[in-house]
């Protein structure tokens, strides 16, 4: 069976709602540990304002200081133009638009109606595409939205198609708050997959409901192999009962490794990575498998020492 | 879409590895909590012997105390022909047997081969049958066996079949050690579906590895309709770091109704039950769906309070 890439959204997604600052040095740990774990993508930033997102004010300092190991991708999220300008100071090679599917979530978050912000997304597209940039599109709230309920999954077929047809070249179908459920992951992709190449699909889940591994196994099951994730399930606030984190990567890449889907990532480090995940936000983090993946760590280990004797 | 019937096995599987001991007044708490929340099925208890599992010696005095409310079902586990006798004296009318599906597992549990556990579990089968009682038959270990590794999907097949024969109204399929994949769960339901009606099939799953609820939704997809789960995934030991529990009947529920298969379950008096294992157990329990699920019942009774005003 082919294998699935795994976007690590947790330097970016994760961290940017932890209520404790989290100092650029910790990220640029955070990140060596998951380049180290195998992780073939990562999202490590975004170049939103500062005043916006505090977590994410660092990024122009950030980004230029990481490593990208050979045949990896290293993200970053940009708004519109002038975030996608920073992006291209810091050195960025990779960017990521956001494209909210209903007319009220794009009023209150970015005051322009639905067909303004798409307007605005595609123009992105086509400018970093033109200083050769690879892209990634994302399309928020496409299952449910907080304002309008449930998202026409026709309206998201038209919109990853037009975010296509301006060359993004990964479309990220965004469950933003957790209400998608694998009926609902069904419908969407039965829209999409007839006019987007399921190559270009990924799929990005919060765990809100805790059907996000349920939604992973039906994308996994009609042939989508992207998924963000977010190591530790990083993501939603602790301290904020209900807001859930992001799918856990490590709970993601456990699912794909026992149903013959090949991951790269190395088991004992992705447990080392949700450690230093913990340690960054000061509390303990870690996905479902976890107490049986630290387990099989620490015995695969003995046994490695074994044989070293 | 057809009902789900979930039956709860926290108070036998969720409480015989608890450590520290549990009251029967307390385990008679969380059973009507259950029954408030609108389970249609409990396994109550287990007649075992009480040197095997202190946690469930107290089960001739805890059945006859039990309230079953008007087409509800409450079980009890009887290992032989002997726990039957136990159950029938208690006044029990619902019983389940267990085979273990592998040589060595019975060896070990119950120092028998498993053509001689085969034997003995008929046996109690056609005895419990002979009483008028409805019967359940647990394979256990019908994924993985902790000694023989993988279990062959053909053999849980001729077992379960085996069993439906000797007049079990329910075949529980039990991934006792929770390892089984989606792609596991397909594979023995290929195997079995075309010998044993599916509305007589139940699935029985652990949260070791996190994949307890892509394995129910890779089930209802195959059209089973029947699953063991356990309030707040009460099961394995919270100082056993690995062991994890049962799938939690709140995860579960949450899946069923989001994807239109009707429980009968009230969600916020699901969360009551869960607070009741909590008390109980004395340490939070709770699956991945609790934070969301607390969050909405708490929003719903506002709601009424508001309207009641």
């Amino acid at each position: 069976m082919a294998g699935v890439v795994i976007t690590d959204v947790g330097p970016r997604d994760g961290l940017q709602s932890q209520q404790a600052p989290v100092s650029t040095e910790g990220k640029r740990t955070l990140i060596e540990a998951l380049w180290a774990a195998g992780l073939p993508a990562i999202e490590a930033t975004s170049f939103v304002s500062p005043k916006a997102v505090p977590q994410m004010a660092d990024a122009d300092d950030l980004l230029p200081s990481l490593r990208v190991p050979p045949g990896r991708a290293l993200s970053a999220l940009v708004p519109n133009r002038r975030g996608l300008e920073r992006a291209l100071r810091a050195g960025c090679r990779e960017v990521a638009v956001v494209l909210s599917a209903t007319e009220t979530m794009n009023q209150r978050n970015i005051r322009m109606g639905l067909a303004q912000a798409l307007d605005e997304c595609t123009a992105t597209l086509l400018e970093a595409r033109s200083h050769g940039l690879a892209t990634r599109a994302y399309v928020a709230v496409a299952f449910a939205c907080p304002f309008e309920g449930r998202t026409p999954a026709p309206r998201v077929r038209e919109l990853a198609q037009a975010m296509a047809d301006a060359g993004a070249g990964e479309l990220v179908i965004a469950d933003t708050i957790g209400a998608a459920s694998p009926v609902d992951v069904r419908e969407v992709l039965d829209e999409l997959l007839p006019v987007v190449p399921v190559e270009r699909v990924g799929l990005h889940f919060h765990d809100t409901r805790g059907l996000a591994l349920a939604n992973a196994w039906q994308a996994l099951g009609m042939g989508v192999r992207r998924f963000d994730a977010s190591i530790g399930g990083l993501g939603g606030c602790p301290f904020a009962p209900g807001a859930a984190g992001n799918l856990a990567t490590e709970d993601l890449a456990v699912l794909c490794t026992q149903t013959g889907h090949a991951t790269g990532l190395d088991p004992a480090l992705l447990v080392r990575a949700v450690d230093v995940a913990s340690a960054l936000v000061g509390y303990p983090v870690g996905g479902r498998a976890m107490p049986w993946l630290r387990r099989s760590a620490q015995h695969a280990s003995a046994e490695k020492q074994e044989e070293m004797k």
